[in-house]
């Protein structure tokens, strides 16, 4: 039944849409079916899409630019735009500004989450962008880096393969589209759990979303955040019940942390994030 | 239907320890501080213990047999054997289990759980430590491969790095000492919460029980486990509300598991494996 929905969304131009937000666990399929860029490109719009590419993140956002724009303009997108923004200063630039004013979609690519945020947090450019997506006229997508800075705290490093501790993982702010969720991307297939869990214990009021490769994540206007893709996201709800010894210990002693609410959900799964609720399947 | 294989695994499940089962994530402190091993050799009787060291798992039995028998040794240890068998016959020898009659604790190294397994499973040896361990006469630790034969149903190997799939994990027989438990060793250490994940959806009416390295989850007498050591122990307890797509999907299709408790405990934290449910620190 969510099959079919999904199916028919990707295959039909989609109703309009507000505030769809698509956060991808890096490494989406760009060869094949390519199913979760297709679902931002139809629900931008399809053909009649106007497409801004945001390739900061990347140390190569030229080649990066080129590999989407190529990729969209395959699917029959006629209007993209690759935002290679390089200074701070250019968020000001009236030109790019103007554009998204038109722009039905925004992608932010992969990279570095720390240089992304370097260059567009708290510009004109950004502060528009969030606008667009909080008014419901624009869907915007980011995927590993491009994901990362979606909450309001973001992972910005970290390591595996060690018990949770608060030195496992490097905190910064991110650009705050989705606040209360702090992102974790290439999740699984990088065993990033611990990481997760270290960054939940020091901020237990928003909810955990680590995304798998080729795995997309659908913030929807009402709430609901419907996976599509390959692998799972691992939801961790820190709940009304949790304890954490996170204030009383060192950096390195191990955290604990009882009564956290994990789902493990895959394509077609659906969560209400404001009742913090998986939303059964009939 | 989860529900009632639950209230029937409860009626099922043997009656609570007499006594302490050490479960021990591999890689314990064998040098400096040797606070599992101390605890396990105090427990035992101290210089009054009679301990056997069951090395069947390990390739180099007679080297890690050595290894432990020194360490007890040095703790001031009297009477230890090392029950080097080799062969499943042995474990009738009339010579062994007269030992372990008089023995106070049993320690179970590291190697392959299934070598171990191949190799006492089901034998009369077995069955004697078994009942010792119920009648609470004895101290019984494991570590790593030790430790994995502890629940009814073992995990004998795996993978990482990975959304959760039933072909992640390869599951087996383990000795049943705590039946309503799949123990997972080196636990954050080797990334493996998407295994035990994909054990525990394959089985959900067990909890699943990921322990780091040089770290111990000491399953009390009363039902309470007490954590002891350098790192965490993971619960994962599939409770009530569970639902899995487990019986509906390809083998290495991502698995979805809704409504998971799980806790993060470490150091002196204690959870009460009959509730379920975390004991606060006062």
């Amino acid at each position: 039944m969510q099959q079919l929905e999904l199916n028919s969304l990707t295959q039909k131009m989609p109703p309009p849409l507000k505030n769809t937000v698509m956060v991808i666990g890096g490494a989406e399929d760009k060869v094949h079916g390519r199913e979760i860029l297709h679902t931002f490109f139809m629900r931008s719009g399809g053909t009649e899409a106007k497409l801004a590419i945001i390739p900061c993140a990347s140390r190569e956002p030229e080649a990066i630019g080129s590999r989407y724009r190529e990729i969209f303009q395959d699917m029959g997108a006629q209007r993209i735009e690759v935002l290679d923004i390089r200074e701070r200063t250019e968020g000001e630039d009236p030109r790019w500004q103007e554009y998204l004013e038109q722009s039905t979609g925004v992608f932010m690519t992969g990279g570095d989450q720390l240089r992304l945020c370097a260059l567009v947090a708290d510009t004109p450019l950004m502060e528009k962008l969030r606008m667009k997506v909080r008014e419901g006229s624009i869907v915007l997508a980011g995927t590993s880096a491009g994901a990362a800075v979606m909450g309001h705290h973001m992972i910005a490093g970290g390591g595996s393969g060690e018990s949770p501790n608060r030195s496992l993982v490097d905190m910064a702010t991110g650009l705050g589209i989705i606040p209360e969720v702090i992102v974790d991307q290439h999740f699984q297939n990088r065993n990033r759990m611990a990481r997760l869990l270290s960054a939940i214990a020091s901020h237990p009021n928003r909810i955990g979303v680590g995304i798998d490769e080729d795995t997309c994540a659908m913030f929807e206007a009402d709430g609901i955040v419907e996976i599509m893709g390959k692998g799972t996201v691992t939801i961790i709800d820190p709940g009304p019940a949790l304890y954490t010894n996170e204030g009383h210990i060192g950096p390195n002693d191990p955290l604990s942390l009882y009564n956290l609410r994990v789902h493990i959900l895959c394509h077609g799964d659906r969560f209400n994030i404001a009742t913090r609720e998986v939303i059964q399947r009939s």
